[in-house]
């Protein structure tokens, strides 16, 4: 494959879709009219071995998946709109049509959700390696929700069931066997997580004080907000919204069903600090946002030992360290 | 090494340098204000055994260089200013401060430059990658450069020598043996080059019709702009500025000094397409901007098949395929 032929492709691929797209691939930098006085910007990487394996998923899904990881990002500071800028890394031998593969799902889930990919960059790597830098734009920075607001009496909420990537995972690797129309959908939750961009602007200009999104697991996660707010996210096993097929999946792992749920990771559903006035304001309001999506409550902000802890957990749970 | 000691680290090197920075390294996005608005945005990824071998640098000028090359994109537009995103891949058994020299040399790069570093990825991975995402704002598009500008009876020129880097690199690899500080001058211009921004914005704003930066080598970068403007950038290799060195470093290779020039890449110089009657402003605008940097006239763009091509060469000069 050479890299012209691949950046026709593209052009044809992403062309014309974005009026606010000045200069979009092709020359050395993209141009576009931004779209709010402040940018919200993250970087998110995958890659071959380290964050999925290739045989495991298709080209589309990975593609989607990268730049899911990437939005959700973006849903957990309630921001979106926007650009996506790709850095791709190809090993030797790669497919022209494998790539387009890829690129053209990550072009739906961003068309989807009302953004552009605007530019990147091609290279020759040793293995798959795909990088989003995606970037929202906002008038006023006081309607964003970072990881530092939680306050003591707040309402602790997630976007959506937990445990289901975990369990496609396990599925995918043979160690778990179901009924193949739940097998397929925890399947499906892994390969194709859906980012709470919708969901994640309703809760941050409904008053949540502090959101994250749950990428290396409920556990760590509400960790990071605990220790960013300076506060304590007491959290219960059994209130976690479990996915369907979860609990058949982790009797066959040998493991508490609601324990996969808070440390399986790569859920990208979206946790939420709330003041309890605000609660009835922002169930309206993520579900006018998105049908799709049912706030559940799973604990309170208290004050105590930064981080996040489980009353009824048997164990101090961690989620998986996610790098190096 | 663990990550958290890492981004500790990091926290540290990046803090407090931005005001435009509303939330910087550690929340789930970066927060900016913008600097103008448009944005103008360019990813450049360097691999080790692709764009780099690991022990022919520090890791330092690995830090540098691969700023370097994408900040030379936006020098190429015209563009400079704004934020830097990084997504970075470490091998196995990288040691924290390794990381933190790459880091700290990028941070020096961006500060010289006026820009800030404000978050990123860091990820295992099976080589070192360092991949950044730069953004630059305007308020005006007009004012940049693109390539596709070009106009017949345009003159052509470019902001330093060329080919040092090339030799450079065969200095490192041992297949040229020079005097000490020869040597050492060419290998710097290979470990360390220096983005041309405020020269670039100096020929867009005076009026440049075209421009590109040289990673490629000038015989496929000039292309590049030939391509996109639908003319021919005719050159002349007689008038290529030589890197001092360049000449004895050819002599050892067996290659005419300045085909070398033409097509050894990363230069990280800019061309540059001017009107005739802007030439005398816009080498006051350049001089004025930066010191160190002088345009030499190399061409004229002439109606014809569009790309590049070097009047008084005696084969078709290819730089190399850079990917794939």
């Amino acid at each position: 494959m050479r890299e012209l032929e691949l950046i026709q492709d593209l052009d044809a691929l992403l062309a014309g879709l974005a009026p606010r797209v000045v200069i979009g691939v092709g020359d050395d930098a993209a141009v576009v009219r931004t779209g709010g006085a402040y940018a919200v910007t993250s970087v998110d990487t995958m890659l071959d071995g380290v964050h999925f394996r290739c045989g495991q998923l298709s080209w589309a899904e990975i593609g989607h998946r990268a730049l899911a990881g990437a939005l959700s990002d973006l849903a957990a500071m309630g921001a979106g709109g926007g650009e996506i800028y790709l850095a791709l890394g190809l090993p030797e031998g790669t497919v022209r049509s494998d790539c387009v593969e890829l690129i053209g799902a990550a072009q739906d889930l961003a068309i989807r959700n009302g953004m552009t990919i605007a530019g990147g960059d091609i290279t020759r790597a040793p293995a798959l390696s795909v990088s989003f830098t995606v970037i929202g734009y906002v008038d006023d920075p006081g309607c964003l929700a970072g990881r530092a607001g939680a306050r003591p009496g707040d309402l602790v909420g997630v976007t959506g069931p937990l445990g289901g990537p975990a369990a496609g995972l396990a599925v995918l690797e043979g160690r778990v066997r179901l009924p193949e129309r739940v097998a397929e959908a925890l399947r499906r939750s892994y390969a194709r997580p859906e980012p709470r961009l919708a969901a994640g602007r309703a809760l941050a200009e409904a008053g949540a004080t502090a959101m994250i999104d749950l990428s290396d697991g409920l556990a760590t996660d509400a960790g990071h907000i605990g220790r960013a707010s300076r506060v304590c996210l007491e959290l219960s096993l059994s209130r976690l919204p479990l996915a369907d097929g979860l609990e058949a999946a982790a009797g066959q792992l040998g493991r508490p069903p609601a324990e996969l749920a808070a440390i399986g990771g790569e859920d990208y559903e979206l946790c939420a600090c709330v003041p309890p006035s605000a609660r009835a304001v922002l169930e309206a309001a993520v579900a006018s946002a998105d049908p799709s999506v049912r706030m559940t409550w799973i604990g309170r902000v208290i004050q105590g030992s930064p981080g996040a802890s489980f009353q009824d957990a048997a164990r101090r749970l961690e989620g998986y360290e996610h790098v190096l």
